[in-house]
Formats: C-alpha cells, sequence, structure tokens
C-alpha cells in the first residue's frame, strides 16, 4: 500500500469500521438476557456473547487479511509472528453488561511489529465510537476529540473502574490518588479512556488489565493529543505489563507518574 | 379524588411523567458542555443544569398542585406542612454528568404524610424511565418490572455509587461486602437501583444519601417486589436518616442486614 510511514492505512480503518458493525448487534441481542437463576456456567449470556462476537470479528478479520495475526479474549492467539497483529476484547465491562449498564464496549486494536497503530473503542448500546489511528485525528462519532488542559493533580477528576484493583499492597496507590485529586469515579471501564481523549475526565490509573484492555487506547489517547503510558512512563505495546496511566495533559500526567513512584 | 386508599392517583402519575420531559432537555443541552478550565464556582454547568432544572420542576409542580409542599436539593423547602410533598433531584450522579458519562438521571418522589407514594428515576441520556407508584405495578419504558431471585448473599452481584461512601469507621461494612458477595461493581447512582427493581443486579448498600436520594426509589422497588430500607431494616421516609440497603430477593435483604448489624 501506498501510505506514508507513520500513517496507519486507510483500508485498515475502513475494515476496523465494519467490525463495529458486526459486534454492535451480537452484543445488543444478549444485553439484558433475564437470567433468573445466576450461574457461572460456560452458557452465561456474557460467555455466549463475548465468544459469539469475538469469532465473528475473527471471521471477518481473516477474510479481509488472511496474513494478519490475531489475538483475542476468548480464542487465544494466531500468526502472532505477523507484521500486522489484531488485539481484540469482545466485551470490555462484563459486570456492567452481567447488571443490566450500558457502560461495556468492544475494543479492537491493530498492531504493526508490536506496536499499536490503530484503536476502536465501540459502545454498542450507548452508540459512542472512539477511532484513533497513527497520523490521523482521533475522532468521537466522527468529530474530532481533543482533551482538556489541567494543570496539576490537585485539578484532575481522576477514574478508576474498580477500587478492588488496588487491593493489598496497592491500596496505598488508590489512597494516594484519592488523596491528590480533586473528584474521584469509579466504574466505566473503557469509556473512561475515551472521555479523557474527549477533554471530559482528567485522569485515569489502572492496573491489573489485559493487552485486550488498553493496547486500544494507545492510537486513541494519543491521536487525540492525550497521552497513555506505563507507571514508568513509558510507552504500551504488545510486550507490556498490566499498568496503565491515562491524562489529558502531560503535567498531570507527570505528576500521577511521580506519585505512583515515590 | 376518587381512589381507592393505598392507591396512588393517577392524576399525580401523570404529572409525575410530565416532569420528565422538563427536566430531559435541559439536561441534555448541557450534557457534556466543554469546560476548559475548570472550577467550583456557581457558574460550571452542573450547578446552572442542576438550578435551572429543578426551577422548571417546581414551577411545573407548583401550576399543578399549588397546594403541594416541594423540597429540593438546590431551592430549599417549600409548605412541608402540606398532605402532599414533592422531593426533587433534578441531576443525581453530577460526578458522572461532569465528567461526560450518562449514568445520571433525575429523582421524582411524592410523599404523603411523609411516605413516598410515587418516584421516578428518569435518565435523560440512556432514555430509560422507572415509574413506580403504591397500588401500580413499576415499570421501566412502560415495561412491568421484576427482580431475580437470589437466595443468598454469596450470590448476590452488589453495588455502590463510590466506594468513599465507607470512609473511615464505614471501611469494614464495605470489605465485609466484598468478602461477602459474589460481584462488586461501582458507579452508577440512582441506575443501581432501577436494575435491582429489573432483576439485573441483587444488591445495593450505601450512606451519605440525602432525602433526594432515595425517596424516589421506595415506591420503584416496592412495586417491583422488591425491598429497600434503611440500616436496620426500617421503611424509608421523609425523617429517615442517611443509609440504604436496596435488594431483589428478601433472603439478600435480612443476610445483608444481619451483616450489616454484627
Amino acid at each position: 500500500m501506498n501510505v506514508a510511514p507513520g500513517v496507519t492505512a486507510p483500508e485498515f480503518i475502513s475494515v476496523a469500521r465494519g467490525l463495529t458493525e458486526i459486534s454492535r448487534p451480537i452484543l445488543r441481542r444478549y444485553y439484558r438476557t433475564r437470567v433468573d437463576i445466576l450461574d457461572k456456567s460456560d452458557e452465561s449470556p456474557v460467555t455466549q456473547a463475548d465468544r459469539e462476537c469475538e469469532a465473528a470479528l475473527r471471521a471477518a478479520i481473516g477474510k479481509a487479511f488472511p496474513d494478519h495475526g490475531i489475538i483475542g479474549e476468548e480464542f487465544g492467539a494466531e500468526r502472532t509472528e505477523a507484521e500486522f497483529v489484531w488485539v481484540l476484547d469482545p466485551l470490555d465491562g462484563t459486570r456492567a453488561f452481567i447488571t443490566g449498564r450500558p457502560m461495556f464496549g468492544t475494543l479492537i486494536a491493530l498492531t504493526q511489529g508490536g506496536k499499536p497503530i490503530l484503536g476502536i473503542i465501540d459502545m454498542p448500546i450507548l452508540g459512542d465510537t472512539w477511532l484513533g489511528a497513527t497520523g490521523h485525528a482521533t475522532t468521537l462519532n466522527g468529530e474530532t476529540a481533543r482533551p482538556r488542559a489541567c494543570g496539576a493533580l490537585k485539578d484532575a477528576y481522576f477514574s478508576c473502574a474498580l477500587p478492588l484493583m488496588f487491593a493489598g499492597d496497592y491500596r496505598r496507590h488508590l489512597d494516594a490518588l484519592t488523596a491528590a485529586t480533586k473528584s474521584q469515579t469509579f466504574g466505566g471501564d473503557c469509556y473512561q479512556y475515551g472521555v479523557v481523549a474527549s477533554g471530559f475526565l482528567d485522569l485515569v490509573v489502572e492496573r491489573s488489565l489485559g493487552l485486550y484492555d488498553f493496547l486500544a487506547l494507545v492510537p486513541i489517547l494519543e491521536g487525540a493529543g492525550a497521552h497513555i503510558t506505563d507507571w514508568q512512563g513509558k510507552a504500551l505495546d504488545i510486550r507490556s505489563g498490566d499498568q496503565v496511566v491515562a491524562a489529558g495533559d502531560r503535567r498531570v500526567l507527570d505528576q500521577a507518574l511521580a506519585l505512583l513512584n515515590s
């Protein structure tokens, strides 16, 4: 393809957009399925939705790009030695999904040589889609997304999906972030990162994430002019660990990193 | 009015439904207003939305029922000696509203002799409306809502809006609930109680709530056949404190109360 270096090919973007047309109706169909007897069997609606969705996405990617690799939460990894590898989380926010709340999404990432070059957060019920790709401006529902300025951690609105991420030894990090920031909210999973890119939230700090949970976020935040790194301030790629910091303003990122490492 | 004792008059229900037609467009207009410089001044979008919405609701109630009392979060109390008193929270979930997330709602309650006889949870962005009234079946978007069975706390999906509600001496209660339940989620404010009524969540335990935050929930949960009390298991009315337990199944309620009081 004749694409400038450092610019994600439009063909990849167009296929990725098409993937959300596949995942949305599947997740919508299983959402709020009544389960009168709760169990954790493989036949739960969340597992069915997750699997059906990932299988459909993999089939579509395999058809469009048979030589690309795919890593998915449900069906594992294939062709990971390929230059281009897709990383899929068909259903991010399973607790929200299970409890009838629309704050779950589908995360789609494309990596090149291990680096994320395209990311989508798609919210099937809310109808919001963030799309980021290297060399392109990040969009929310087609409109350019941009973060807001926030000069200091003390003025920052902070969020994390689940305080239980900070159990045990990590409790002190959550306590420190709570004390250092202006406001704290919990819940939201991938949506939190979208609202950082769009300038409604200043800081997300999380841990215990999988590759599926964060690779898609990188091109979205970076393409908006926001920031996302691991807890050491390093760029996130396919070899990163499970810790993430995202901030709309570099000053908040730096202060959060200093606090996490103090 | 010729209405059977213990049955909320249809006229009240119809006016209450009309109130959501007033609050929705106001909150939608202020939602995701860009605020590039954050401050806490009274001119913030959240304060403007809150005030404009409450003022409009009060005007409509005053016109429909000039002898009814009104208690609202922004503009205080009037005619609280009246038999019928409306209790309004124009914007429940201000942290969600501020951070660009659609999990905020309007809460409308009508009390008679201090007891809640009508309640609405209206979600302006999500488009979901729960309506409960004494002697009527609770509905979500016009369809009958019913909770699900859950036989034991250990099988319960538990939620609270903000873990920080359980700071200090209350920390042990959150730790005990976390250890005793199957799954924990955070965030959601009034929406949590709606999904208990509709059978997608089993337990909510919160404290530090205002009358505005819980009176509307009572007819919704009770009219669905679910349960809501204070932490001592007492019915909630206009004289209640700030603690709430809501459960879809009586067995989960009883076990949660036992745990809170052990």
